[in-house]
């Protein structure tokens, strides 16, 4: 390994950088207004909900040990140091699900020992996170973080996958007990008897599905046909707060003959319960550990270094797309090593530690960037008015439009290439057999499903990171062999593609726009609200959606305009 | 009138037109294959549902003396006979909303006379039905179906929005009453107790919700973007009653505490039991009606007339507008007759009559017809093909294709016109003044609530289709004196807009083609499906959205291209 050879080279680098934006960042986020309120809020729920949903599942997998307290307070205490001091100001910190099952795994196995048991639990846990920070500090220090970009498209759809699917088996697992007594509950109280479980179960349905459809749909207010630009960039902008909120008020709606526990609710222990304090205490705990689980705490820690390391990377490589233009630079190896600290922090106070989350941390992005589409739509809609000023007929504005979106389009050939991914349909449908494209696609699935299924696994299943590591060596080794190389360069391109996150936010923050000041945002909301018309005609790249007729006669244009021939 | 003077005229012009085309309907739709079941499945649950829905209202309000057995059987016997007989073979009759409530006004009339009470209501319901259709005859035969085209799109609108609200209030009020012990059940049952009640009541709110969401969605299948274009076809064409089916499945999975009441099921009684055979005897006990009685029924009989009238007659028109390119005469005059000749068959059978219903019957005609859209698509799909094989511009391909939609557009200038409705927004958005607008609006919503309140007053309510009637006089003298006459043919055109109702169907009969035998839609399923890659940038009527940017230009260019200058 190059890198090896020159430590601390890596974050000397991101340091460097970081520092000389630094002031900027801040500046020009607290002058960007009001508006700045909007992405905030939304991010905010978004984070705060599944940690507070992985707090549950952590205290039913522990036996109380951990609850929504300390996966808030870790996700709390680390997203603060990581806004102030962090690299990739735009990764979101939180306790993720990864996190969640390697606790319950050191749960698990210190409750079978009897050397440790419960009351060790965290103390144990303590020394892991030691040895996590102490490895993810060498990683930052020796530049492991070049590695980033060793990790294919592949592995970045197989960990979203995974993430996407462990965070739907624990939407399912939360309606379903919602059914059932929880766990050291009395079966005597009235609210267990089965005819309320069962209400209480119905309710828990209603309320998951109701709040899951109500804030999707809001997200898409913008294109609603009623009410005013303004409404509808409103419901747009806090439509997921505000269905949390209001269907929170409606779970507090029911008829008096419902016993006070249904539905049930998230038990948060006042600061002033001893149980909630008893955490902070854990550091007088750890020299009890004997010496021998110290060292064992080693093997897991090796397991959570790498899955941190990978996990923050990738969430921070996903925040910093190509399209959406960032300036500023990355600082993988800076932020691996800040992981580093607060993991031992967390460690030390007994709480699960936080790590950069997916998909928050590219969502995060996408409704603070100025998108391409929006410098291209204005310019269509600024085209396509002149135009029609000269009555001109359509063919002849949408050729003009289109001229516009190539223009814009040419200087990144790399973004230009990415815009067609939105279409229809991506590049390799086109371009490799369909053969080809079964047989990566079934390999992928297989994977995936080794990947999940080893999550399932009791103790071993500690080591559910290898697959995603062993990676590395499958896509370089063994793919090459199975598949033509520009097949794979299409199936599997270097870059990261855009994940499906939130629909494109519309309101923006000069924070990181590269328009020239003629098109501030600021200025241009009436644009910005005729430019709406154009949504249905365009993706959410501002491609114009003709361009799905042909990929290849597309790629072919983009070429022409690209690079003259 | 001068329609009054040639009596029959009507009548004996429609009965001419149908015979002409009786057979061939019946042959073409024999020999349409498999293709056929589609949309019947799909119009015999839209027709189905509502009129079980009904039953349980009615049977509400009548305390049982109709129910689920008398809608059902009534909308079997009267869609047999006009399938057969009928005029307009589109229209689909059914026992509708405004007939549940004339009847409950009987009800509540008759129970509250000692001469006739619960015992005598279907009796006196009886006469009632006789006077109808004496007059219904009466209308027939003078060709009052000639007043139909007085009533403008306000009144269309007018009606469907009543039914709509009717609807909505009607599915409401059935989950409400989910919560609640129904009328005379004893509240000992165990299913009775409160938690029951409000378990059977949450089991409604998510069935009802998941068959609507579900159903809705299914309907939308062909744009998804996974599954083959044969498993989407048949999700879209199937949706519905697969998912009523999949629903009902769902709702026999419950754990074994509940008590069997709980989902409450709608109560049929078989053939063999008492109750439902006593109807059938009706016909006895209308000697027993006192003649006053009698003679006072021609006063709601004047009523439901009047409503049947116009329902049945909107609905035939609604049916057969101009975009369904039907090749078939109308038969306005006739239908009415035979509604008539129904309407005493019920009656003397002690069932509430049907009649031609909204929206089902526009919704019928869309899922049959081959709609000019596939025809556009179609042609535009395969000149944008012809342009990617010779490697076009985009623009030159959107060219093309705008030119082949004008093309195809051309010839007929009020579809052209209706084509631009589809956008989105209608013509009058650009054409009329925004004050004026907003006058209209709020004159037809205070119109709305007006027609809605008047179903609510207790027994004067039967007089509830009055304000339709008024609304001829409005429209002609009242409405010329507050807008402009430009300005008042934008808002409200004599033709009827097509309503939005199930999004239009793709499989195609032969049956009402105007298509030249080379595009039939047998041989072209594989275009068809290219087609779908269109829908993304052309409306249900295959206009191309682009359009949707100035509404002035696009008329400049129809004109243009209609009529040449």
């Amino acid at each position: 390994m190059e890198s090896m050879k020159s430590p601390f080279k890596g974050i000397i680098k991101d340091v460097r950088g970081r520092t000389a934006c630094y002031k900027d960042d801040w500046v020009s986020g607290l002058c960007s207004g009001l508006r700045i309120l909007a992405p905030t809020f939304y991010i905010f729920f978004a984070s705060a909900l599944p940690v507070i949903a992985f707090g549950e599942q952590l205290s039913r997998d522990t036996d109380g040990s951990l609850s929504t307290v300390e996966t808030l307070a870790s996700t709390a205490i680390c997203g603060i140091i990581h806004s102030i001091l962090g690299g990739q100001p735009l990764l979101i910190l939180g306790v993720a699900e990864p996190t969640v099952i390697m606790y319950t795994y050191l749960y698990n196995f210190s409750k079978g020992r009897e050397e440790l048991g419960q009351k060790l639990f965290l103390a144990w846990a303590g020394w892991v996170c030691v040895w996590t920070a102490l490895l993810l500090v060498l990683l930052a220090i020796f530049n492991a973080a070049t590695i980033i970009f060793k990790f294919t498209r592949i592995a970045g759809e197989l960990f979203g996958m995974l993430i996407s699917v462990l965070f739907i088996q624990e939407a399912v697992r939360g309606v379903v007990s919602e059914f059932n007594i929880p766990k050291d509950e009395s079966s005597k109280l009235e609210e267990y008897q089965f005819q309320w479980r069962y209400a209480n179960g119905l309710l828990s349905v209603i309320f998951s599905l109701g709040v899951l459809f109500t804030a999707l749909k809001s997200r898409r207010a913008r294109s609603w046909r009623y009410g005013t630009g303004w409404i509808r960039g409103f419901i747009a902008d806090y439509g997921v707060p505000l269905m949390v909120v209001l269907w929170t008020v409606m779970s507090y709606v029911r008829p008096s003959e419902v016993p006070s526990g249904v539905p049930r609710r998230v038990h948060v222990p006042l600061l002033s319960d001893v149980e909630s304090v008893h955490h902070w205490t854990v550091i007088k705990d750890m020299g009890k550990v004997p010496l021998t689980y110290i060292f064992a705490a080693l093997i897991p820690a090796v397991m959570i270094a790498g899955l941190y390391f990978f996990d923050h990377s990738v969430a921070s490589q996903m925040a910093q797309q190509k399209e959406f233009n960032l300036k500023n630079p990355s600082a993988y190896h800076y932020d691996v090593l800040l992981l580093g600290f607060m993991t031992l922090i967390c460690g030390l106070l007994g709480l699960p530690p936080s790590n950069g989350v997916l998909p928050q941390s590219p969502m995060h992005t996408k409704s603070l960037a100025v998108l391409k589409r929006q410098l291209i739509r204005k310019k269509m809609v600024k085209s396509a008015k002149e135009c029609i000023g000269q009555k001109a007929s359509n063919s002849e504005i949408y050729g003009r439009m289109h001229a516009v979106f190539l223009e814009m389009d040419a200087p990144s050939p790399v973004s230009a290439q990415g815009l067609v991914l939105e279409g229809v349909h991506a590049s390799f449908v086109e371009l490799v057999p369909f053969k080809q494209i079964a047989i990566f696609t079934i390999f992928q699935f297989v994977y995936f499903l080794i990947c999940f299924g080893v999550t399932w696994i009791p103790i071993a299943g500690i080591l559910f990171p290898l697959p995603f590591f062993l990676l590395i060596g499958i896509r370089q080794r063994i793919l090459p062999k199975l598949f033509q190389p520009n097949h794979l360069q299409e199936l599997d391109a270097d870059e990261y593609e855009e994940i499906a996150g939130a629909p494109a936010r519309s309101r923006s923050l000069s924070l990181m726009e590269r328009e020239p000041p003629d098109v501030d945002s600021e200025k241009s909301e009436d644009d910005f609200y005729d430019a709406e018309i154009l949504d249905e005609m365009t993706t959410n790249r501002g491609e114009l959606k003709l361009r799905t007729l042909s990929f290849k006669e597309d790629r072919l244009h983009q070429a022409r305009n690209t690079y003259p021939l």
